[in-house]
């Protein structure tokens, strides 16, 4: 039996095709096969025209797989085809559920190389010109995820940091400004929310803690919400999108 | 007299060539003229054989230009010039100075895009394929840097996260160890220290908070310091580096 193929886990980065790195460009137009998550756009597929192309992806409210069927497919696709990409949105070690993926394929005796992504926040940082780190203002970074899950129902997860950026925050965000209220951050300090960062449908808003105790509604694509003084705009700085009071209503629209 | 050009503030990533965004790459073998920092790589300018370089750059222990020159030259530059990189080691947006730079390039009315890059953690994250997050053991991360300057000798700079990544640590190894241990941080907490990640001279450590105490020695290229329990080796995982107990001595080796 031929040896198996070797694994390569690759962050597209946050949805523009040409914001993966060139690493993966180049491993996606080799590949045999690509197991994709949710979160890669039509788009960044079209970098691996020649390749078998399976949705493996976990997203949540649509019906997704669970890890462990998609584990199992990673490493029965490894013992199939040489070159084996496993492409997930943004960068695979925050928040990418890569542990379990390596567990099983190290397991497996499959070789894996992981090639790194544009994760979200750094992307959203670009697309609204606020860096998330400023001399004397913001010295450090918290990127955070809330869980729903019962164990951690009473968990407090505002890290004490200067900046916050929350992944996938857009059905938390009344409970996210309660929290930061609650730590004792200024009800207007100012907090920005993009949706589809990188993408054509990319919309930013611009708001207070307090704006956001009146919740974001229902995004359509994946939130990011940015909290702390680096958000504020500069005084010459461009803003390119209005400064919504309204937020709801707009994410709704 | 013509219209000023177009100023893009580029991630270049941690070093290696092909870490760059494909965007970054394109922008890059346009530009009539990339100012760079000390940071980028000599294989990362070969992206751009055609462009006037110029090392505008600030490292610490080198001679280095003033955030003020440096500031000055990009709007210089700006007028001389169409297309204007300013290529800047990881993410510009995160201990990247971009605020500065924004705010200089925006008194002077020029218009600037922002293309993220690698940022350093995450291809650390990579290279030692430890994920920063991990499923009921990190779900919170915090990058961080400490600041010798005295306004902040006080400054308690460590985050209370799952995950902490600090920047440019090599030298505060044994301030933050302390502080760590002050924290109620358990000793045996794992720590890894990479020295030049993705370059040909990357170096990894494995060692614990315990071993951090004793310090780094004096590292000659940039270093990244991951601590907690995401950063543990996994049970089958092939660690490719010898652990390392007298760590000051490989460091300085």
């Amino acid at each position: 039996m031929a040896s198996p193929g070797k694994v390569y886990l690759i962050g597209a980065g946050p949805g523009a095709q040409d914001l993966i790195t060139l690493r993966g460009a180049r491993l996606l137009a080799q590949a045999d096969v690509v197991l994709y998550d949710a979160l890669v756009t039509p788009e960044m597929l079209q970098l691996c025209p020649q390749a078998e192309k399976v949705l493996a992806g976990k997203r949540s409210g649509q019906r997704s797989l669970a890890q462990q069927i998609i584990n199992e497919m990673l490493v029965d696709y490894a013992h199939k085809a040489q070159l084996v990409v496993r492409l997930k949105g943004g960068d695979p070690m925050m928040f990418g559920r890569a542990d379990e993926e390596l567990r099983a394929l190290e397991a497996a005796g499959i070789d894996v190389e992981i090639v790194p992504g544009i994760t979200t926040a750094l992307a959203a940082a670009a697309a609204t010109r606020q860096p998330l780190t400023k001399r004397g203002i913001a010295r450090s970074v918290a990127f955070f995820t809330s869980s729903t899950a019962p164990e951690h129902s009473d968990h407090d997860a505002i890290p004490e940091t200067d900046t916050l950026v929350q992944y996938m925050g857009g059905r938390e965000a009344i409970a996210t400004a309660e929290r930061l209220l609650a730590h004792g951050h200024a009800p207007d300090k100012p907090v920005v929310v993009i949706e589809n960062v990188s993408r054509a449908d990319q919309r930013i808003h611009r708001m207070t803690i307090a704006d956001l105790t009146q919740g974001l509604g229902t995004p359509q694509g994946p939130v990011l919400v940015m909290i702390g003084e680096a958000m504020r705009p500069r005084p010459q700085q461009h803003v390119d999108t209005a400064i919504s009071n309204t937020i709801a209503a707009q994410l709704r629209a």
